[in-house]
C-alpha cells in the first residue's frame, strides 16, 4: 500500500477555490496527498482523530488553512507531532485577513505552527515539499529546478518589458 | 450534593492573576464555582472532556480566559451546549492583546463565544452573573444592587472632586 | 399572555440586513423575539426606557447591533440588569468594523457587553439560546442537536469533496 | 449670578490627571468652567440630566473625556444642542487609546464630537476657548496672543539650539 | 455687505463629492458659506492667506477636509484664531483612511483641530452650526428642532418595522 | 565528520538573548546545530554564501531571526532548497513587532517562510525538530514525549492551584 | 555614450501598471531611465548584480517597487551606495499595503531606504528628480516649474468650482 | 564663505535627542550641516521662509524630523524645490509612531517625502549622505567605506559569537 505524505485539511467547503493551489503545487512536484474538510469548530472530534492518527498513518506533513478566529491549524499542531503548516483564509468573515493570521501565528510556547502569508496555499504547498525534501535529495534537486523555473520567468518577463515597448503591458 | 454554576478556566498558570478577579466577583454575588488551568494546546484531551461534561455536571456558565493566539474559548465553545465567556488576556505571548481579541472573538458562524474587553476578567464574572439572573429573580435583584453601588461610587468621587479642591488628586 | 423572551435592537433601519439573522436563528429554535430599532444617538430617551424596561418586561436576553462609534450595546448594558449581546457591524460609517468591535468590546469594569464577532448576528441569536438554556433542559437539548447538524453538513462537504473530484467545487 | 461657560466632565476619578489640563489652560484664559465626573455607564441618569440641561444653564462648550469603549462624549452630543469636545483617554482600560479614539471620532451621521488627541485635553481646553471666541472679539485676541506666545518658546528654544552647544540638551 | 460665517475648503476638486454635505447641511441651516479648494501641498501662500485673513473677513468656523497625509486641517488651525473642523477623507490616497484620520485628530499641543469621522463632511457642517449656536439663541433652537426630527426619523422607521413584515426591507 | 543538522542565524547580535531559546531546545532533544550572525543588509554576500551552501554542507533545516524590516528570512529562503523558519523579533527597531510579523510571513510566491509568533525562537527550534522528525521516527517519539511533558506541567499546575488555596499564587 | 541617471526596478512584472507613473514624471523631466524586472525572491544573483554595478554604470538614483513581505528596495540599499527610492506597491499579496509599506520603511540603522506613499510611483520620479537636482541648478529650476504647474491646476479647479455651480461637479 | 550642505530641523527641543544622530553621522562623512527649530504649527512664517529659502542658501538636503501629526516634513516640502528627509518621531503625543509615520509617508502626488524608519534620524543622515554623493564621487566611495564599516562590524560580532561560549552574551 502506497503512503500519503501531506494531508490538506480546511475547515470548510468555502475554502477550497484558495486551497486548492496547495494540492496543485504538491502534484506537480509528485508528492502524494489527501484533502479533507475538518472543523476544528463544528467536528472537534474527527479534528482530534485527524490529528491524533496522522502521524501513524504515514503523513509527514498536514496542511491545515482556516479563516476568522482560525483554530484549527493550532489545535491540529497540538495534538500531531508532525510539522502543521498553517494558511490563514481571508475569508468573508474575516477582518482583512488580521484575526487568520494573528490566530494561526501567535501560538503559544511548546506549540509551533509553519504559518506562510493570507491565502498563500500555494507557498503552504511549496513549504511541504521543503519539509520532505530536507531528509529526500531527490525532491531537493527538484526544488532547486523549481527555484530556477521561478527565475527563468522573472527573466523572461523582464525581456518582453525591455523589447519593444513597454506601453503594451498598461 | 451541591452544584456549582460556573466553571472558570484559564490555559496558563500565569493567567491567575488575571483571572482571579472574574472568581472575586462571583464570591460577591454568592454564586457557586470552581477554578481549573486547562490548555487547549498543551491538555486537549482535558479540554475536550472538560467541555463535553460541564452541562451534565450541572455548570450553566464557562468562563475561559487565553492570550495570544488565544483558542480555549472558542474550542470549549465548540464542544458544550453552556455559553462561554471568553477573556481576551494580554500575555507576554501577545501583540497588545490584538491577538488575543481576535482569537476569541471572531468565531465562525454556529460558534459563539461571549467575549469582554481585553483582561476584564471582572466583567467576566459579572456577565456569567447576569447569565444565570436571566431565570433568577433574586440573583437579578442583586445585580440591579449590585448597579446602584456603581453609581454610588461615581457620586461620591463626584462630590469628593468638588469639595475642598480638584488639586488633591494630582 | 405570552412574554417575549429576547429583545433584538439596532441603531438604524439599514442594521437590518444583517441583524435579520439573529431572528431566524431564534424562530429556528422556537425562541419568542421582538424587534425595533432604538439608537442611542438619535433617539436616547426611547433607548433608556427600554433597557430600563425589559427586565420587567420578562425579556431575558437584548441583542443589540450597531456600527461606527457602537454606543448602542454598551448604553443599553449599562441600564439593563440582563446579559446584553452586541453585534458589531461593518456599515458605510465604519473603518472595516474596528471602530464598531472596539465601541462595543472594550467596555468598563462593571459594565460587560457579551460581544460576537463583526456582522455575526446569527451568533448573537445563538448566544441568546444558550444563554437562556443554561437554565432550560429542553432548550439545551435543542442546542446540542443543533451542533450535531452543523457537525453533519461539515461532514457532508467532505464526502462530496473526496467523492467524484474536488474540481467541481472551482 | 455669573454663569458658567465650559463644563468638563470625565468618565472616572481616574481620568482627573489628564482632564486637569483642560481646567488649567480655561483658567489662563479666564473662561469660566466647572469641573464633574459624570459616567455614561455608571451614572446614566446622570449624564441624561446633565447633558440635557448644560444649554438651559448658560453652558456653551461641554469638554467630555473618557478611556476604553468610550461613549461618554458620544452620549452627551447626543442629548445636548452645545458643542461637545471629545478626549479620547489612553486609559489602563485601554487597548493603547485606539478604543478611546474611534470610540469617540467615529459617530453616526446627525451627532458630531469635536474630537482633539488622544489625552490632549489641553488642545480640548483651547477649542473650547476657540469656539467662544467665535463670537467674542476679545477673547479672539487673548488666543491669538497665546499663538503668540506659543512661537515665542519655540524661537526660544531655537535660539537656545544655536548658542553655545546643542549637546546641553542631551 | 453680509459676512459669511463658515469656510469649506478642501485640497482637492476630488474631495467635493464629500464635502458638499457639509454645504447642504449648512444650508438647510439657514447659515451662510463659502466654498474653495486651498491646497496645503500645491498652494501654500494661498493656504497661508487664507487662513490668516479668516476671522478679519469675519468667517467664525473653517471646515477643512483633506485625504492621506492630511495636513490641511492642522495647518490653517496652526494659523487663524478660529476653530477648525477636520475632516478625514478616505480617497484613493489614503490607506483606508487610517492616515487621514491620524494626520488630522493627533496635533500637538497648542494647535487643536475639531476632528470628525471619516467622510462625516455633514457632521461637520452640524458641529460648525453649533459652534456658532453657542452664541446664538435661534440658531439654537434650530438644532433642537433638527435633534427632533433625527428623533422623529428613528421612530417611522421602528413603525415601518414592526408593522406588516420586517421582510420587506431584505 | 560529523554533519550539523541545524543552522540558526540572526541579523544582529542585540539578536541572541531571543535566539538563544532556539538552540536551547534543539540541543535538548539532541539535535546538532550551528549559530551566526548573518545580516542580510550589512552583510549580503555572507547571507547569499551561507544560504547558497547550506544545502550542501548538509544542514537540514534553517532558523533565521530579524527585527524591523526583517529580510533575513525571505532572503536565505529565496536562495536556499531547504525550508526557513522565521523568528519575527520585537526588536527596539521594531513598531510592536508589526513591521517583523509582516516582513517575514507575508512572502510572495514561490519563496514561503515557516514563520512563527513574535519572539517564538523557542517555537522555531522545536518546529524545526518536528522537521526533521517527519523523517526519523527515533525524533518523532522525542517529540511525542516532550508534548507528554507540556501537558504534565499544566496537570501539576492544575493541582498546585486546587489544593490548599489559589491566592498563593497572587 | 551616454549615461542613464536612474534605474526603475520592480519585483514582479505586475506592478508595472502602478510603477510606469515613475518613468513617465522622469520622461517629462527630460531626465534618462531604464526600467526592469529584478525580483530579490526569484532572482537574487540578477538583484545582486544590478545592486553591486549601478554605480559603476553612471547610475545616480534607483527607484524600487514591491509589494507583500518587499525586500527588493531595501536589499538594493544593503548593496549600493546610491540613494535608493522604495515604492510600497497594495498587490493583491498585500494586506491594504501595511506589508509592503512597513517591509520597506523600516529598516536598521545604516541602511536607509527614501520610501514614498503605497502605490505613489510618480512621487517616487519626482523625488529622484529632486535628488538629481540637489546638484543641477537647471533641473532644479524645472522642479520650481513644476510646483508652479501643480499651484496652477488647483487656482483653476478653484476658479471652476466658484463659477457657475458646484452642482457640475457631482 | 563656505556654504551648508544640509539643514536638520525638527518641531519642536524634545526631538532633539532623537535627531542628534542625523548631525553625528554628517559630521562623521564631514558634511557640513546645521541645526534648528522649526514648527510647522507654532511657527508656520519661520516653517515658510525656511523652506523658500533653503536652496537660495545652497543648502542640498533637508531633513525634517517630528512627532504626532507630524505635518513639517510635508509642508517643508511642499515648498522647496530641494529632496526633504522625513523622520518619524515616536514623542508622547504619539500613538506608537503610527500617526507620525502615516503623516509623513502618505503624502499627495506632486509632493513627496523621503520617509525613513521610526526614529531613524541616523540613517536619515546617512540617506542625505547619499543624495549628495549622488553628484560627488568622493563622497560615495566613502559612503562605501561606511558600507564596509558596517559588514566589519558584523563579522567581528560573529566571532565572538563562535569563539569561546555564547553565554557570554545572555
Amino acid at each position: 500500500m502506497q503512503t500519503i505524505d501531506v494531508g490538506i485539511i480546511m475547515g470548510s467547503k468555502s475554502d477550497l477555490p484558495i486551497m486548492q493551489a496547495a494540492a496543485d503545487i504538491l502534484k506537480s512536484f509528485n508528492i502524494s496527498f489527501e484533502m479533507d474538510i475538518v472543523s476544528a469548530h463544528r467536528t472537534p472530534e474527527k479534528m482530534f482523530a485527524y490529528a491524533n492518527d496522522a502521524h501513524k498513518r504515514g503523513l509527514k506533513v498536514i496542511i491545515a488553512g482556516a479563516g476568522g478566529a482560525a483554530h484549527l491549524p493550532g489545535m491540529v499542531a497540538s495534538i500531531t507531532p508532525l510539522p502543521v503548516v498553517g494558511v490563514p483564509i481571508k475569508s468573508s468573515n474575516s477582518i482583512d485577513g488580521w484575526d487568520s493570521l494573528l490566530s494561526i501565528v501567535q501560538m503559544p510556547n511548546g506549540i509551533p505552527v509553519a504559518t506562510v502569508a493570507v491565502n498563500a496555499a500555494q507557498n503552504a504547498g511549496i513549504l511541504a515539499a521543503k519539509i520532505i525534501a530536507a531528509s529526500d535529495k531527490i525532491l531537493l534537486e527538484k526544488i532547486l529546478e523549481f527555484k530556477k523555473s521561478l527565475k527563468e520567468k522573472v527573466i523572461a518577463s523582464s525581456e518582453e518589458l525591455k523589447n519593444p515597448s513597454p506601453k503594451k503591458y498598461l
